[in-house]
């Protein structure tokens, strides 16, 4: 099985004209990336919008986010020339541990270097330059997807004319780190793993879904889950003898199944390592002397109106976050996404952030 | 290594005169106890003050609640005899999956039938009716404790006077079976597990610090993580590669192999499972035809003085839980324990929860 038999076929790939320098050291040679498109560039490549999608996410942004996109919608092609790329690193076409290494003929596997939100950020900067868009109307995204729309704004101020963060951080906390490497140290527990260089035919399937299973814990909530499952045995009807299979368990190691059918450990470990290292001010040493005020001062370099959006049930990324960027970024307003089923909300309740992102989007519209 | 090496001398043993029947089936034979006490029983045996431990505690009340005991105190040895007990399934003493199995000559292991919060009770019970105790003037704990007191107040209904209950509920919800069971399959993983047959010079380290590390994430909190670490390198200097280790990431495998060095694999999924099936209304087909129903008129039976302790920071059993509690008690009271540590702030604050318990104690010893 190929991860690409999981996209459209609709996917293109654009490939890096030139190797891709990584923040942390060395280089990439030979860099695709998998990418969609909506709408049309127009003249003065001026309407671009693109949209950052989350830790396992792929460029299928009309399946993930499908009611933001359309005719008067927040992502609108019959205005906008829509633009979603698979992140550096993952496995759905673009360049990641899955991929050949140009210099053994080998996927990547373990051995693919160490990357950043940042160097994600600088792959879709070269795309978006070979499709010819000067300017973005709007960077928008959740989770690692907002992460990268930070970055983005950052590492091209004058090509962004506004932004959306929703449900991430500017930094990423100690909580969030502990939490990946607990999923990290799951995987590496599972025998299949062998340092990373597991055969494609049997792959850490248990150790990945034990991190999926810690994942969708977090990205839930105490509410929604007691709402949906509450003590509520398993449907099959398993377990003659009690306790029997609660349905929650159930439902977690579907979670952690369909996971593992769609998605690669290497990856895993590369793109967690990736959001651990989020800092928005990292290595920015012209900032400050210390990492909280470089971080501080990175934020406050943000000139374009911005929307971030919290969600009060999300436990992963907390409003606190959210109100920390509305606090250091100049032209940022708070929005809030009333939804109970925690971080995972701006996946579940779109049609209320759908509303929010159209709102901010006709009061920023001026100059278009 | 023996786990009784790691608790006090001055542990002692009470062998049940006669096998414990368990709830969910079967009986254990020469189930033994061990405990500790402190003060003098009076003559009426009516002085008795029993303290529940937590998951991975033991009978060493003196060493994890050493504030709350002493002259003065709320467990107060000059007029109280204070008990507390190892509980059913542990290893430090009592009988669990490291015990011997009579019928085998081996350890229990994986055979260690499965239990539930009022099987550890009624083995306390005996335990309590051994040592001439007739009457309770309080029954307190915190977490799996609090879910202990719960139970005997139900059990033993004419024995308990009053009863403190500490970041527990009343039954366990979707969101922490969820998080047991990704910490369970977590140390299934573990090639040493061995379907639980693993020999003792070779548990499964791995999975089980996997299991503690998820743990420590829902024993703390967001604020408190972020406190104290934030996203500081970790101190030992090791990777020359960025991203360094973390500081909360090294904490975390702290905690990870410090557990494995006290604590059983066998022994955590029997106590897990245990809190996993806890609901006090669980098989009280008297009290009405929904689990819910027997949920609700299970706490409504509860005529003693209540103190319910709520932590606002509490993820893994939140404020809304204890409300819940308070609710459907008769004669509880909500008491909040100012800490930004989350669950574990019940054995971390421990001297404004001293206070909250003192109090509870000098309003409800009228009849003392």
């Amino acid at each position: 099985m190929s991860y690409l038999d999981l996209v459209s076929p609709l996917t293109r790939v654009y490939r890096l004209p030139t190797p891709l320098d990584l923040e942390l050291g060395g280089t990439l040679p030979q860099v695709q990336v998998a990418y969609r498109t909506w709408g049309t560039l127009n003249a003065a490549g001026d309407n671009g919008v693109l949209v950052c999608h989350a830790l396992t996410g792929n460029a299928d942004l009309d399946d993930w986010w499908q009611p933001l996109l359309g005719e008067g919608q927040s992502l609108d092609p019959s205005r906008d020339f829509v633009v979603c790329s698979n992140i550096l690193g993952s496995c759905y076409g673009t360049t990641g541990p899955t991929s050949l290494n140009p210099a053994t003929g080998q996927p990547y596997g373990p051995e693919f270097p160490a990357i950043t939100v940042r160097d994600m950020v600088r792959a879709q900067g070269q795309l978006l330059a070979g499709l010819g868009v000067r300017s973005l109307r709007l960077v928008i995204g959740g989770s690692l997807g907002g992460m990268q729309a930070l970055e983005w704004v950052l590492q091209y101020p004058d090509q962004v004319q506004s932004l959306a963060v929703i449900a991430a951080p500017g930094r990423h906390s100690a909580w969030c780190i502990g939490l990946s490497e607990a999923q990290r140290q799951a995987i590496y527990t599972d025998p299949q793993w062998r340092e990373g260089y597991y055969s494609a035919d049997a792959p850490p399937v248990q150790g990945l879904a034990v991190a999926r299973m810690i994942a969708m814990s977090t990205y839930r909530s105490w509410a929604s889950f007691q709402q949906r499952f509450a003590r509520n045995a398993a449907d099959r009807g398993l377990g003659d003898r009690p306790p029997s299979p609660y349905a929650i368990t159930d439902y977690l190691h579907y979670q952690g199944a369909k996971l593992v059918s769609r998605f690669d450990a290497n990856t895993y470990v590369t793109l967690t390592r990736a959001m651990d290292y989020h800092d928005v001010g990292a290595g920015q040493v012209s900032l400050g002397p210390t990492p909280d005020q470089r971080y501080r001062a990175a934020l406050g370099q943000i000139t374009q109106p911005t929307l971030v959006v919290a969600i009060a049930s999300d436990i992963l990324y907390p409003p606190v976050e959210q109100k920390e960027l509305v606090n250091l970024i100049p032209r940022a307003q708070l929005s809030w996404l009333q939804s109970p089923h925690g971080h995972d909300g701006f996946l579940i309740d779109m049609y209320p952030l759908n509303q929010q992102v159209r709102q901010f989007r006709l009061h920023t519209r001026a100059g278009e």
